[in-house]
């Protein structure tokens, strides 16, 4: 069973329901048989790595909020994600994502993609440093989730690398009807949007295993020719 | 809707079933809003790069063929591969395609995954030269579909990169039941094995077209919080 799940590393209701989703994998019996997948959604696609602002200014400009309104805001948030036992640091940096993506794209070539969305939010989140316009901040993440130092720098560098996998994912997530992060998809059969209680991931991964269909497959018997560990037979 | 198409570069029946997909495909009303996704398969995964014969003494040994019966086997590939237009060398190279799978993940992370499968079984089974052990004859192909040379030849050179996007093919392939290659499924709903006739892949896409099932979404009203373009409302 595939669970694929789209969000964006500055969405603090991914943040959220990141660890929602987590408290429900690690009590469902066949968690073993799961496979999560980390797809990318841009909250702001146009905006530019090296535009970085304090998130207080973001939502005073965008919500035409005073101080005072932005930073109840991020009280709030802190709340919310003191519920789920998550640490969360007041007036956090706001920047593009489109990087980050790619390099999410990376660790996930090398199986290190949930590590690294790990990593990612706890240092948005929860530490003081930014890691926006910062490729080397990006860089000792990626070593901490296993990667190698060169590999990630490399990455990040050629802005073409694992570009198309990110627009991939993006069209996807358009097309599943997804309009905000976070979007969890369970074998493209069951959704869950936005950051829900644990209950409702559990009923979903419940549902969607009970769900599961055997692939329907034309011409197992006779049929089509295959080629295998013998070899590929030929008719004469 | 998704097909994704199991296969190696090596395998006869591969190549004869990509070009009847093709032709399904074409003919397709929906062709526009379906995406196909190469994904790997070795036929000998034990095989080393360096590990390369003539195809003749393969069958040879494998089968316990004379060179007779051997020959009059290539003669038969080049009539089914006649059948569907396409060019046959006899008597080409056989060797282990790993570095292959990993150099089509990486042309799949810059979109150009299609053209360089194409090229390949070209290469492979309609030219006299080799495509095995040769990293400068594969950049070359990279460089035919698109990609750029000094970044192919460092996915040749570093055995880890795409290596995980290779055995998570793997390992899908087994759990999906393929026990060879050519294996099509189709929005992981339909699977067709083998190299069937055209009509049997144009009966797979209008079947798994028919029966494409919109998503249920827990939680698209009101519920869970979503961040989205104008932001990440916050309860108060």
């Amino acid at each position: 069973m595939r669970v694929e799940i789209w969000s964006d590393i500055t969405c603090p209701w991914c943040y959220v329901a990141q660890a929602r989703f987590e408290k429900a994998l690690a009590a469902f019996p066949h968690r073993e048989a799961v496979e999560v997948v980390h797809k990318s959604f841009e909250l702001e696609p146009g905006r530019g790595k090296a535009d970085v602002e304090p998130i207080i200014k973001v939502l005073m400009r965008g919500k035409g909020w005073s101080e005072a309104q932005a930073l109840a805001n991020e009280k709030n948030l802190t709340r919310q994600s003191a519920g789920e036992g998550l640490p969360y640091v007041q007036g956090r940096d706001h920047g593009g994502t489109f990087d980050i993506h790619r390099l999410l794209h990376f660790a996930k070539a090398q199986g290190r993609q949930h590590e690294l969305v790990g990593l990612l939010y706890r240092a948005n989140f929860a530490e003081e440093r930014s890691l926006f316009n910062d490729d080397e901040r990006l860089v000792e993440l990626a070593v901490e989730a296993g990667l190698d130092a060169g590999a990630a720098r490399a990455v990040l560098a050629d802005p073409k690398a694992y570009a198309e996998d990110v627009r991939a994912d993006e069209r996807e997530a358009a097309q599943l009807g997804a309009q905000g992060v976070p979007f969890f998809v369970f074998d493209r059969t069951y959704g869950v949007s936005g950051a829900q209680p644990v209950d409702a991931f559990s009923r979903a991964l419940a549902q969607a295993w009970g769900n599961r269909s055997p692939l329907q497959v034309v011409g197992s018997g006779a049929g089509g020719h295959v080629c295998g560990p013998d070899g590929c037979p030929v008719p004469h």
